[in-house]
């Protein structure tokens, strides 16, 4: 059995995420291991390294998987990508140290937030971007949010980020970077999070938060109460699922 | 009435192409007429400056009516942007002289062709490229390409690369340029295409013709012939209407 690292970029648009669920296939890990499951004739698991919810993208997630086949790395990436339907595309194959593993080996990930800032988003990136129209960002301001940011930077207990209420294992996490760029001409605001991981929805939910310090609606400086509070109902509401993409992971 | 000009974006994906037809309003002329006809409360006729065939996008459709509204520019794109589907959209509404008409005044007119070279499109922009497949464009050589283009370009009589059998009119147009990028790193060729006007299926016709000629079922020396045979059977085959787009009207 060798050890495969995929790199794989997927339209999230109409599947529930990337982990498997019983009984339903319509997962981007589901249709991954049909595929090669089929291609080995035996049962495969794939380890993906960030678990993206329904409705993520990604341009850059990796997952690998032991697999028993006499096929190239070339032709392995071929037949996936011929059977994988036309949103799930596999843009490299390679062979891996048998140690390898995509979620306890990541090191860092990145993840961008796209935010649609005009009257209508663009007829083609229509389905990437959160567009909460232009009335209800009148007034935002950047300033405000890169002050915010700067206190979420770093390492700490992000409990009040976190959308699963019964999360049992650590919520601290180091967020490296918090970019916030706003390109008035493409209407298009960017927030780019880099860290050692996120929990479920807190980039959702600290998007949420940032454009609510922008808009006036919360100050900067309650940022560290909000995350010492732990308590969800005090961050920010969750950012829609269609502006996020999972960009890069380093390892 | 005021003369108004609307500069105009779609997704042509799922409609029947720019001109509206009987009893169908799938088309993007219907579209927008329906809407500014509800927004005036009488019938308003649309004039668009390229008929975009079935399945071809714009990112620079230029269109004008005359429309009896106190409502000034500003609050006549919103209307629009609000009731139109999200795959069109109004990019801007200005007045314009009674005199001013789409199509006679239209002096230039820029398309683009993009084709995907790679072993699968990208998962984002799957709709909006030629996928013929990487097998079915080994050895597709630019150089080719470019001296066939080169022979295409002036003022000739495109009858050979013309769609509709039937055309009455004249059939003699000016093609000012054709530029043939190929970008390696994103799996990309983008042909550009500049003249005066173009028949139905031209540019789907030429661009077909420069991929045969670059994949050597054509000498680039034949064009001149088939220019003059005025045959289309002797042209190229139509690329598909999903690569098109019309980016730019001069005036």
């Amino acid at each position: 059995m060798q050890n495969y690292k995929f790199l794989i970029e997927y339209d999230g648009t109409r599947y529930n995420g990337w982990q498997r669920l019983k009984n339903n296939d319509e997962t981007i890990q589901g249709k991954i291991e049909t595929v090669l499951s089929r291609m080995t004739d035996k049962p495969v698991q794939l380890t993906g390294a960030g678990r993206t919810d329904a409705g993520v993208h990604a341009r850059g997630q990796v997952a690998n998987a032991f697999l028993d086949t006499g096929l190239g790395e070339a032709d392995i990436r071929a037949y996936m990508n011929r059977y994988l339907p036309e949103d799930i595309r596999i843009l490299s194959v390679e062979k891996e140290d048998e140690r390898f593993h995509s979620r306890f080996c990541a090191r860092e990930k990145l993840y961008c937030y796209y935010i649609s800032t005009g009257e209508k988003p663009s007829a083609f990136l229509r389905k990437y971007l959160y567009h909460p129209g232009a009335e209800a960002l009148r007034g935002l301001d950047r300033e405000r949010m890169v002050e915010a940011a700067s206190l979420l930077t770093g390492r700490h207990d992000f409990k009040a980020f976190c959308g699963n209420k019964h999360m049992k294992k650590s919520t601290v996490r180091e967020v490296r970077l918090i970019d916030i760029d706003f390109f008035p001409e493409k209407e298009i605001i960017k927030i780019s999070y880099r860290g050692d991981g996120f929990l479920q929805y807190m980039i959702r939910i600290m998007t949420g938060t940032l454009l609510e310090v922008g808009l006036g609606k919360k100050e900067p400086s309650e940022i560290p109460d909000i995350l010492a509070s732990g308590d969800r109902e005090r961050a920010g509401f969750t950012a829609p699922a269609c502006g996020l993409f999972l960009e890069e992971i380093s390892f």
